[in-house]
């Protein structure tokens, strides 16, 4: 049983590309008497279509998490042409929420079980005062880091690892009985990374540290207890040998701290064919 | 009488610079029941030395308008090094608003009395799609504009005016009856305005257009109705040469649009002495 059965010949399949800012909802998944990404879109199609599908994320996105490019699919009988569905969803939508591209695809394009690869973004602020309009968007850390150590362990995240000691122990997770990305093996905590790698930016107000990573999926809270304890590595408290350690003792006590939502971007989400 | 008169000699006056995102404050000045941020800065100022001056802003700034160098003044009398000042406000106050920079200045600074000019910017988005992460602090305009004519119009409001055209005519304002810079003659509405431009700008995010005026003060609203009125000649709406007829006409009414406040930031303020 999947969605592709469940779409009637008179529905048309979309997949929509999102931006947006998490700062002030409740993440992605619908929950009821929230604010939500996925909650106002689905209010968006259907002051737009009459229609209200359920719109299907690439994965979810926790309470604060941002997306630069999170994808989506649902199914609409509506004959819309593409550009006035995503013009009409924009004017409709609050300004934290931007559809980028709208197009009709394949009745077997599903935005998570087609998913081949993710990247997420997570950026680093280094100077001491961090300015207000970056405030949503960074994890503020003026400490000194070493960007050689940062490098290092970040590297040594890359392959295929059973990635427990980064996974989220939370009692709401296992309630849920789901990972983010459910299209792979559900009690699984293996998962490939393909890249994982710093950048240093500086920009007009001043230095960040980007963090991008690369992988075939991840589980809740993975990349933010990634940057936790790379961080943490960065700032001496962590050699940067402990990264195998951490992988092996398969216990998230053994990783460091969960970084702050605010750094973390939805990059962009990667398909099997060109969808 | 004015402040400085009541600085008693056990109290040390104080200059601060504040960056400020405006987005979720009903403005600069404090107002019971709503959060401002005269009111955070006096709340923080009370939390790290339990005196609670009112902070005195080089002028008010409205609900949404942002702030990269507001400029206030108040009296401690706290021994405290300025340094630890700043860094105290900082951990105390949200990261919307950050102190910049603290010193301890003559008794004879008032942030708005001793204001000699100021420079406003206001920003405009040209891309189709407006990105969520710019949405608090740009007004998007996709239309197409004419930069030269935008340039032109912007030059002619340069020189000494009355700008009674460019001035709010809100009630509220009449009640008050107070401009924004009430060193200058309190009825006057006539201003000099030493530069109007504006800049092209690409990032990252797309096109950006960016005006700023600097001038010895601003009415109320006059900075969003100059760049209300601006995009109106831009979109060939209005001529160029209606610029010096709107000035002439001494009458809200016939300049352009007020601009929304969330494209609006307070650059900085300059004083006499270098204070």
């Amino acid at each position: 049983m999947t969605e592709i059965d469940q779409i009637p010949s008179q529905f048309q399949n979309w997949k929509v590309v999102i931006s947006y800012d998490g700062t002030d909802f409740s993440g992605w998944q619908i929950q009821p008497g929230e604010q939500t990404i996925q909650g106002e879109i689905q209010n968006a199609l259907k002051r737009v279509t009459g229609e209200a599908p359920l719109p299907q994320g690439s994965g979810r996105t926790d309470a604060g998490v941002h997306a630069l490019g999170q994808v989506a699919s649902f199914a609409l009988q509506a004959p819309i042409p593409a550009d006035n569905l995503r013009r009409a969803l924009n004017r409709t939508l609050p300004g934290a929420i931007r559809i980028l591209h709208a197009k009709r695809v394949d009745d077997s394009f599903h935005a998570r079980h087609s998913a081949t690869a993710k990247t997420y973004e997570y950026r680093v602020f280094r100077e001491a005062i961090c300015p207000p309009h970056l405030a949503r968007y960074v994890h503020h850390c003026a400490w000194p880091m070493s960007f050689s150590d940062l490098q290092d362990a970040a590297e040594l995240l890359e392959g295929e690892h059973d990635f427990l000691s980064f996974a989220a122990t939370d009692p709401d997770l296992a309630a849920r009985g789901e990972e983010e990305d459910s299209d792979l093996p559900v009690r699984s905590t293996v998962r490939r990374v393909f890249s994982s790698s710093w950048e240093q930016k500086s920009g007009p107000d001043g230095a960040l540290l980007v963090y991008r990573v690369r992988g075939n999926g991840f589980l809740h809270h993975m990349v933010r207890n990634f940057v936790g304890t790379l961080i943490d590595v960065g700032r001496g408290r962590l050699a940067v040998e402990c990264i195998p350690e951490i992988l092996a003792a398969k216990a998230r006590f053994a990783a460091g701290p969960t970084a702050p939502a605010r750094g973390l971007f939805l990059h962009s989400v990667e398909y099997r064919e060109h969808a």
